[in-house]
């Protein structure tokens, strides 16, 4: 079970009602009122847990769980050793994913604003949102409903936020709108002036970065990232999109819909990413460039030319990744033949 | 033009004054007395708009824009439709930078000091020094005029901060010493400990880091970066030099005058560069390097040898730029003959 | 010597302590009362000072020299000139680090909790423990003795902390275990939820992450990293490992005793770090994978499979070091040829 330092649990609950709502088979009518009281790895599960078989990788565990009850699909169903109470859905993941919020569901705010935080006077905080101490709220500032805004988070003059977000302690947010259950890691910036200099006669002059960062309704942002606003149109991040930690994003970029960045991805300015994209960490994108919705892009990647909308590309520079794996191993044979 | 929420424009002005103001050939004396009311792109200007034409990319746009007037050099002149207002600079993209700052002035600081920031009594603030609520000024602690310290910043003892600096917020400072008009993002980190350890018994133990970070005049740095304190010596960052996002810069690194830093590059200790080296993102370069003046690197380059002055190095490990693409193309053949 | 606006050095001391300090060889009698005031590199040392030379590359610094004393082996004093007056160690570094810690000693915490930090009623603060101004303190959060807290930091709900810890300013932590001896440097994010998500009919839905990051004793991490909590295991940093700076460590990592992670390196979730491990700096490993105790992998390397302990790797995808070498020179000798 989950630390309870760290986690409160919700429960227990009978099986009917967890199977009702991951959307379950119909179960044996006398296992309907059994309670289970969390949720567990096949390994640590016991008796009174529930838990998931998602994937033959793990057939070892599943030999000698001790769970109470597992959920299962049809297709892996013939795996799990007789004499098991079984629950099954299409999905066992999502099924487990959503088992577990019912256990452990997501803090709710506890509205209020803290004495020790800064509010303008003219900000507008909307009803069931906390701050949380130190944290500086700017002029014009518009927060929705249920938030929660951590400690010494900063939201500079004339940010909108959505219902249902949450901001990270030691944020700093502005020239930025965020849509509804937007969630921010900590120590995130949004909102920083863009990289664009124009030689002059005494060194480098900054472009005006007049632009803004629109983040849509659902994102979800890794710890550390740093997003900078437009500069002339607005660095958007697209609704539902994932990013995980320490990503740069560069003015202007446009990234599309349920995209999933992983951590230290750095997308150069205006480029624009389609939905559905996946980068693999520590990859790098090129500026100005094109990357069509449903590509996949291999991790540590550097693209450096537009990437087809479905392709799958990989290495640096990056190419078609059956190329990349071919060059690998063609790479291999070759300087052994030179020597 | 820009979002009213987060930028404040000055003006109406009048042609004659902004033509003077970035050294334009003389305008026809009927135009002078024309006002502007705001910049914007040649999309998006309507008649009260100055715009700018600098890339013959954007001829498209051209064609069709309905800017009041439009910022080009003689030689690209010859592009725009007849029967536009034009203004002649050699220049036409800095003069649009000059032009967006007469528009958009950089914000000039509130003097004062929050009651909620900390300032040690010993600390010598400038006139017009504008300090936010929640900042932590410790002991000894010497800050220019019109100096603009975001919330929450943290300035550790006896650091010098010069004239017209800006340390956004959640910025951490320590073991440095700053130059006029350095400019610094959110959540960066200047002065921590460098990474240098010895083995012992009990494991690794540290090596004192006893230097500082010396940051010289007009230095720019993006948001979330780190920079080490030296080890002995200093580590420096030279004036005019720009630094993007998430960069990390080792200890007893002297970056020289005029660099430009891409996002998420990392120079590792006691490597020294020179003016005017231009590394693209995600980079890395080795410790103990010497990188010439006007060197460039290109984008995700791995620099595991020392580089000439003004020679252009690219791939991993790094070499000439032109090896690397001809390697690139190489390999791309070779590996289709293995088959 | 050191910046007094930043280190604050003691002494002066007599040789025969400096000596006994470091365990080194007896002394001529007569040198053992001279005192030294200070260290200092080759080339900055005066008579007043202590060095050391523990490097043949030094030896024009040598040559020059004024030190008052110098740190040095058996195994090199053969390089320095006659009539220095000279200290015989086994390891001169490690010995020049403890002489260094004599003269600068680590700063001591200032007992006490600053009025304006919020320490929840109910945590516990270990006596000889700092909280600087700004911090913020949760519920039943365990705070050992002689602890440093700097400004403006934040520490989650439950969170554990051991003695003698050093948090710097503006860091975020929760969920964590923090053992004895734990020092962190600033804006470091520790205990962020994970990057684990399963496709859900509106898109992306976060899997829950309910495991902890657990902080062996005398673990030292750089400035603007992020460590995920575990999803179902815990992250581990083990006992004496050293991270650098902006390094990401995923969920479930477990990093084992001793390792040396170097800046900007990205290790994806669930993977498995044996003991003293070393890893260049922009090094990528990928989930799920298992490194084997004392294995060395060169910078900017991309680990797509399992290494091997005591193997040393390099290159992306990662290969055995001399492979990449010889592939390294390979690539170069045939792109020629085929031109």
């Amino acid at each position: 079970m989950a630390d309870a330092r760290f986690f409160h649990r919700a429960g227990p609950f009978l099986l009917s009602d967890i199977a009702a709502l991951i959307g379950a088979e119909p179960l044996p009518p006398e296992t309907e009122a059994i309670a289970f009281a969390d949720i567990a790895t096949l390994e640590t599960a016991g008796p009174d847990d529930i838990s998931v078989f998602s994937d033959a990788r793990y057939m070892g565990a599943l030999a000698t769980t001790r769970a109470g009850a597992i959920i299962v699909s049809r297709k892996l169903a013939h795996h799990v050793p007789e004499g098991s109470r079984l629950v099954y859905v299409a999905d066992p993941r999502r099924a487990y994913a959503q088992v577990g919020r019912l256990f452990y569901p997501a803090a709710v705010p506890t509205p209020g604003i803290h004495p020790s935080a800064h509010v303008h006077a003219s900000a507008c905080i909307g009803p069931g949102t906390q701050i949380d101490p130190g944290a500086v709220i700017g002029r014009d500032v518009d927060i929705g409903e249920r938030c929660y805004i951590g400690p010494n988070v900063v939201i500079g003059d004339g940010v909108l936020i959505g219902n249902d977000c949450r901001i990270g302690a030691n944020c700093t947010i502005s020239h930025t709108l965020l849509g509804h259950r937007v969630e921010i890691e900590t120590c995130v910036t949004i909102g920083s002036q863009g990289f664009g200099f124009v030689p002059g006669p005494a060194g480098l002059e900054r472009m005006l970065q007049l632009g803004r960062v629109i983040i849509e309704e659902g994102v979800k942002i890794g710890a550390n990232c740093a997003i900078d606003r437009g500069a002339t149109d607005d660095t958007i991040i697209g609704a539902g999109s994932v990013l995980d930690n320490l990503v740069h994003i560069g003015h202007n970029v446009r990234l599309g819909r349920h995209c999933v960045i992983c951590a230290q991805v750095g997308i150069a300015g205006s480029t624009t990413v389609g939905d559905g994209v996946m980068m693999g960490g520590q990859t790098g994108v090129a500026d100005h460039l094109t990357i069509g919705s449903g590509a996949q892009i291999a991790a540590k990647s550097g693209v450096m030319r537009d990437v087809a909308a479905k392709t799958v590309v990989g290495g640096f520079p990056a190419m078609p990744i059956k190329d990349w794996h071919r060059q690998t191993i063609g790479i291999a044979r070759l300087s052994k033949k030179v020597e």
